[in-house]
């Protein structure tokens, strides 16, 4: 991992898939039409806690964006700033009634993904990551900065959730997508009659819903968050920043086709 | 308790003290001069869940602002909205990048709060709501619209927090202490040269750190906060708005007297 110092206006993130935080610039900056360089850091190689990568991001989480001599790593507050100080469609609303909807429903999102993120772990990363050869996992967990961060990580890796917590977890997200669904019974997207950056930040933690939770994403319980989500994977700038991905959210295309997305860009 | 609508341009908060969420637009409205009416929702009391209140915020949570026929209750989004919809000074920065910093210093704020009302609820309104007849507070609690939300607040009154947990609370609350004082050395206010919104958000939430958590917020280990303590008790508009407090928030002409702030308002 080679860090660059970026050139005149030019962005580089420095992310891992485009799933979740991770994704957010990502999905942000295809729809903008911005060119960037993408820096790929791999969760499930833990380098997140290089030492390269903790002089960008000293927190070791994902995304940075370095923008001239500032690296952002607050994801949803990153989404406005991008959005703002680079050319390209507005994803944001022009009054604050609008801007007051949008931040709310990215706060929403961003609360539900805590939940979306348990059921994450417990389904794809954490078996990714105990899949491993236990002296390398000791080896990445020794090199995260706080020794509170190793004992959750270690906590992670070993134990993983139990029964409630997973249940609770489960019982979040549907209790979220209900209320999405009643929102998009009313209007085309989260915020109001425009694509913004609430449909982003809520795609990027919900794009996998039929796959991880499919018992939340059926025509009976949530026809219109089916009919949002096949509108966001038929935009050509969705599946270009799907491309991008090398690992996990590479499921993007086959969630694409069962749901009967138009296919335009080919994975 | 009963329910006005908002006349012509002039918006009603309903919350309770000037205190973590609930004050956030009541500062915001006193730094910008504009007049509103104001109901107060005794949290201790429980009339948040009152049939009435409900049907202003079906959430149950303060603050809900009034807003012609709007009716706003997320409340870090709900400071940009008043910032931007009413007349007086602004609370934001001009450029992205310093909105970005406000909106993550908003974030980290929020995050940290969630440690101190763990703190807030052992120490002052869960021996508040225990000093109740238990009829009462079962027939509080009985009118709580979820049952979920039942068995929580049940558990918070008879259980309160665990060892373990309050002790992860304090040294959340330490760590994010730290993290101010760092950049309150560099500069006068938590997200650059000017007093934002981002100092509103954090000092709702920790105007009573000398109070009750004084091992962080001594001379030695966090001059610059109880510098940036001082400045904000010294604004006129702060102490306008503790003189709205009617129980809990009173605290706030004691720790200014501690502080050795300015004495320019009453209680």
């Amino acid at each position: 991992l080679a860090i660059h110092a970026s050139v005149n206006d030019r962005p580089a993130v420095y992310t891992w898939e485009p799933n979740s935080n991770s994704g957010k610039p990502l999905f942000v900056l295809n729809e903008k039409g911005v060119a960037f360089d993408y820096h790929y850091i791999d969760l499930i190689e833990f380098e997140q806690h290089s030492p390269d990568y903790l002089r960008l991001n000293p927190l070791g989480t994902v995304p940075a964006f370095i923008h001239g001599s500032k690296s952002l790593t607050e994801s949803t507050p990153l989404c406005e700033y991008i959005d703002a100080a680079f050319p390209g469609p507005s994803l944001t609303f022009p009054d604050a009634a609008g801007r007051y909807e949008m931040r709310r429903w990215c706060r929403l999102a961003d609360r539900a993904a805590e939940s979306v993120s348990v059921i994450g772990w417990h389904l794809h990363l954490g078996p990714m990551v105990r899949a491993k050869p236990r002296e390398e996992i000791e080896r990445l967990v020794a090199r995260i900065p706080t020794r509170e961060r190793r004992i959750s990580w270690l906590a992670a890796v070993d134990g993983g959730f139990s029964d409630d917590q997973l249940d609770q977890a489960r019982q979040a997200i549907g209790a979220f997508v209900s209320r999405m669904d009643a929102v998009l019974a009313q209007r085309a997207w989260l915020a109001g009659d425009r694509f913004s950056l609430a449909d982003i930040v809520t795609f990027t933690n919900f794009y996998a819903l039929p796959m991880s939770s499919p018992e939340f994403a059926s025509e009976e319980v949530a026809p219109h968050v089916l009919e949002w989500l096949r509108r966001i994977y038929a935009r050509p700038a969705t599946m270009r920043t799907f491309s991008l991905a090398r690992g996990l959210a590479r499921r993007a295309f086959e969630i694409r086709d069962m749901l009967g997305a138009p296919r335009e860009v080919r994975p």
